[in-house]
């Protein structure tokens, strides 16, 4: 062993720099091993014009005249995240955005929000946007960023329909899976 | 060869190791070579008041009587997207979303939205914001994430209008160039 | 060193490339050390119903009569960006997009927007969303996307209230942090 590094460990780095370097190959990632997972079930009430102390979401624009479905309302809302499914249950995060409906013949919704944690256990925002086609039982969004504790994170939320009550209440089970973690 | 590995691999382990922790160092991308590309046409047809049988969008918002550019108009859509420029083709996707015209003294737009796949050789989502200064020739939006067969992706669309029928119909050409492929 | 290549290489080789398609382990940045860095300074002019000619931004949805917050209240913005908090500076960028107030009870806001850049130094988009409760002193949101010379970048935005005077003119610090980079 005269040669301190082999001519043939070159050619591996070499490989090895040349398979970093190829964006164009797929990466692997298995969606059932996010590196981070939170289930959380978020509770909407929109205000109906008269329960204004326990609203948590106002119309801000109203539907259009052509649709049954609410197509063009939008609503934005400041809704509690809660552990479990109950209303009542301490809220452990936020969710802070808007939604509206996006189809003139059926119910369907699009949302674009932030989560913002700011408990013992996280503190931080996982921003989130997508297509809601709440008709269908689960729906995937997008994980687009994050900060604090889920800084750079990406990933997805999927949506399941947990309870409608009439126009006012309903509540979504979050299933946030993130496949992109950083370490500060 | 005593020794299974030499020592001299494990620096050569270590060095690549050292690359793969360096986020601050830029990394390489060909635009001109991404790992999924797509092109479509993106039908609008805004309800004129009459026809609302044809209508893809709505007016959620008015323009501001300060500008002529429709400066603060919201638009919610439910648009089909084609392979070809017809719009009487059959729809390959939905592009569902909103835009609203952002300048004062000149047309130009701001978009959110998702692409919405059902057919045969896609299923999933992909999602999409971004300035449209739809005066200029070609403008690019980010694809900043996708679900289904999009799982996780990343990349850009470049906007390209390719036929404006006064206020109420136009027709844009979508390049989807996706940068950040994922196999589940 | 009849063996071109020694085995032993060929495990180190494998190694590395295990330590690639591992998804699921944290990456490591480091927050003081983006491969980029821009700050700049917001400035937003909101129509008070008199003063077009200087308005950069105008309402597009009221806000909520349950809320003295502001509530729902949606604001259309076109702001020019400048790398001095001084308002007639030169506009090295604009800042194209939406803010809505997001809180019943307190004043907080949530944005998506373009940073524009057409300069000397720069051409191409930032896109930024999140959640902005400007009462706290910092704020992160989430550069989800970009173009051109930020073609694909991804980091966060911190915003610092710089000046508030009435409802009608505020200014924020922008500081810009880019953790990822990518070489065209």
């Amino acid at each position: 062993m005269n040669n301190p590094i082999p001519k043939s460990c070159f050619i591996i780095f070499f490989l090895s720099f040349l398979t970093l370097l190829s964006p164009t190959q797929a990466k692997t990632i298995k969606p059932n091993a996010p590196c981070n997972r939170i289930v959380l079930y978020y509770h909407d009430i929109l205000f109906n014009g008269t329960d204004a102390a326990n609203a948590t979401s106002v119309m801000a624009t109203n539907r259009s005249s052509i649709s049954n479905f609410n197509f063009g309302m939008m609503v934005v809302f400041d809704d509690p995240m809660t552990a479990d499914g109950r209303l009542l249950s301490p809220a452990v995060a936020r969710a802070q955005g808007f939604y509206f409906y996006d189809k003139k013949d059926i119910f369907s919704a699009w949302f674009a929000y932030t989560l913002v944690f700011n408990s013992t256990e996280y503190k931080g925002t996982i921003n989130v946007i997508g297509s809601d086609p709440f008709l269908e039982k689960t729906r995937d969004l997008s994980v687009v960023g994050g900060t604090g504790d889920f800084f750079m994170a990406r990933g997805i939320v999927t949506f399941e329909t947990d309870e409608i009550q009439g126009d006012f209440y309903f509540r979504l089970k979050m299933d946030i899976k993130l496949y992109e973690c950083y370490k500060k």
